[in-house]
């Protein structure tokens, strides 16, 4: 059916040079965080793209952005394929952008090769997918398969001070043009390409991942307080200081999850403490630790691990310490049907896959709950990703455009 | 010759509750950061008390305040009384301000009995004391001392992006009435009240310290450098994490210093990572360390013992480290004749002191360096300072000042 069509290599690889100066920092990565006035720029220039090419622009109450290219059913519930726009305050080029672009690039290439599908294809760009500025990550998707904005998401502050609710507005403003659509509506299915992210295919020399499932993580945020005090008078004995404690816990915890499990991950990202003066001790110290695994029950072993080494830590400084859990999401399978296409994809494309599991979230995991859903990893320069330095080959982007492409029409024709 | 002159208790706490509603903060403590609009109004109030009473104004290039009672002989070098106003983020409302209030008492006591000194007597406000806004501490002083603004000061970037030359010139500008004064005039002597910041003449009952040295200080900023990577991707052997390094370093440092010598001290402040989000490896963390202790050797070994176990946590994972100085000032000891005026005031006064050692630095080192100086120190309750529940009772708060006066008295008749 889409046999005619093929991916026009130049045009993608320029488009993503282009997205990649919204936001460019100068160690050449991408400080594009959701909701800012970048990521705007970054959606308008997409619809922008999509309005030359006579596509449909929509968004929805969470600023999940559509491009639609109609099916000669036009009732028919759309294939989705896509990723997000917005990056790490530290970020590169590829995270999310690679997957929007690949999909738009799909799209193009059905119209150049004026192929007729059955149901509509839409890209899209789903809000907030990093989770930086605002916590939680994958907001516009899991409020998509939710079908619902929670409660506590407007008045939520970003990292910077801003309010959630009032970017939110801003950024829905920027697009005048676009079409409002209720919160998820019926989606046939779900595909994302997207970089790997770990060093897996690289070291193997394989193109194309076929993901499986995404390994579940939970985030903390742990809150210790004790007293402060004058650096210079205040003995040992007179100290309940919370940094202190954090400093024995944190120690305890990197000494004992990753050496012991390769599947375990753990990482503090964030680290503060008030009031930061550099002669007072800390009255109190806060940091976010992120622990993922395959298995459920690891993940809720290792937390309670944190709250038992945090305890004893702050029960040594006479501090108390509290944890608040901002983020869960458990592992998640992809459904059979779906890899299928995909494999039949690869063997059309004539690309070598390997089957693997990925250790980052994605919007692909809250799709799956109301649409079935796939990923398409691509190599990445070693493993490298969350960092300015993020680079994928031209050759492994072109590659994931042509699966993209096939798979596309694998689903079309499937009867999933 | 100070005979019939008394401190007046009413009004000296009444004008401590005054200033300390200037940047009151909800816990019933001070935030009022050197430069700022807060120690502005401050300085604006000190100067309008002494207007008021007909004592002359002055300030001097790095917004030193002085407060000049007249002597017979006005040639003659001015003896100095006073302390600081700024406070620390989350301060007290008794840190500087009551050394500085104190020795304005006294100034209206001198003035209330119609005594006239022979040489002019003057209270002075240092410009930032706490060095938490702008590092280093002791500026005013220090700079005081040698006669000359260091050429980087002007550059300094405060905690909160301020440029130090921009909030000098405000400050200095928010005065117009006062007077310009040279930077670093010959000083007669100093003499300065302050709270003693710790717990042992409460403990042991005492109502006046004198003060015979001050601990040396060291401030370490520690930056350790490392690869930022994505927390669900990135396996352990691919991780070069420095906050991983830091903590390592951190509880060996923590676990060494002061549990084995109760003279020295040990605290980190500030601790920082970049870029700061809760599921990416840190590029970069970053903290201060504040040593003390009343020997120099002993502040050099544990600066060493710092560079090593920063350095072997840096190597374990693959990271950079860096060290930056940014304070260090040796211990010191004040002139005998000072001290023994302030026995023969305490003897006078009917007040039992203790002599002791200051845990933290404070302008008094610096001036003694110019001009024979020396301190009291009145108890604080349980040793709390750099806190917003820092307090000292009002019984101390006239004691320290009935002491102020008559250890002013004991100067001016001394050959000192």
């Amino acid at each position: 059916m889409t046999a005619k069509a093929t991916i026009n290599s130049q045009r993608l690889l320029e488009r993503l040079d282009r997205f990649a100066e919204i936001g460019a920092t100068a160690g050449g990565g991408v400080n594009r965080q959701a909701l800012t006035m970048l990521d705007r720029q970054a959606r308008l220039l997409l619809a922008k793209l999509a309005e030359a090419r006579g596509f449909g622009v929509f968004q929805d109450p969470v600023a999940n952005l559509f491009i639609r290219r109609s099916g000669r059913d036009e009732g028919a519930p759309p294939l989705l394929i896509g990723s997000h726009l917005d990056s790490q305050p530290s970020g590169g080029r590829f995270d999310g952008a690679l997957g929007t672009l690949t999909a738009f690039e799909v799209l193009e290439s059905l119209e150049d090769a004026g192929v007729q599908t059955e149901r509509p294809v839409e890209v899209v760009a789903w809000m907030n997918e990093e989770g930086c500025r605002f916590a939680p990550g994958c907001m516009g998707s899991s409020a998509f398969a939710a079908g619902a904005i929670p409660l506590e998401w407007p008045g939520i502050i970003a990292t910077d001070g801003a309010r959630f609710e009032d970017e939110l507005r801003e950024t829905l403003a920027a697009l005048p043009r676009a079409a409002m659509r209720n919160l998820g509506f019926p989606a046939h299915s779900y595909l994302e390409v997207h970089i790997e992210q770990g060093p897996s295919l690289e070291k193997e020399n394989i193109p194309i991942g076929i993901v499986t499932g995404i390994q579940g993580t939970r985030w903390l945020e742990v809150t210790v307080s004790g007293q402060t005090a004058h650096a210079g008078t205040t003995a040992l004995t007179y100290r309940r200081d919370p940094l202190h404690a954090m400093v024995s816990a944190l120690e305890r915890l990197y000494a004992s999850i990753m050496p012991a499990d390769d599947r375990a991950r753990f990482t503090v990202g964030r680290i503060m403490v008030e009031p930061g003066a550099v002669n007072a001790i800390p009255q109190m110290a806060r940091c976010t630790i992120d622990i993922r695994h395959p298995d459920t029950s690891e993940i809720d072993r290792l937390s309670v691990m944190a709250e038992q080494f945090f305890g004893e830590g702050a029960a040594a400084e006479r501090c108390q310490v509290s944890f608040r859990q901002t983020f869960d999401m458990p592992p998640a399978n992809f459904p059979p049907k779906v890899l299928e296409a995909l494999d039949r994809a690869a063997a059309k494309a004539g690309l070598a896959t390997k089957s693997m599991l990925s250790g980052a979230f994605h919007d692909a995991l809250f799709v799956n709950r109301v649409a079935p859903s796939a990923m398409i990893f691509v190599p990445c320069r070693d493993g490298l990703s969350h960092n300015e330095a993020e680079y994928t080959s031209p050759d492994h982007v072109v590659s994931g455009a042509r699966m993209l492409l096939l798979a596309t029409a694998e689903i079309l024709d499937s009867d999933i």
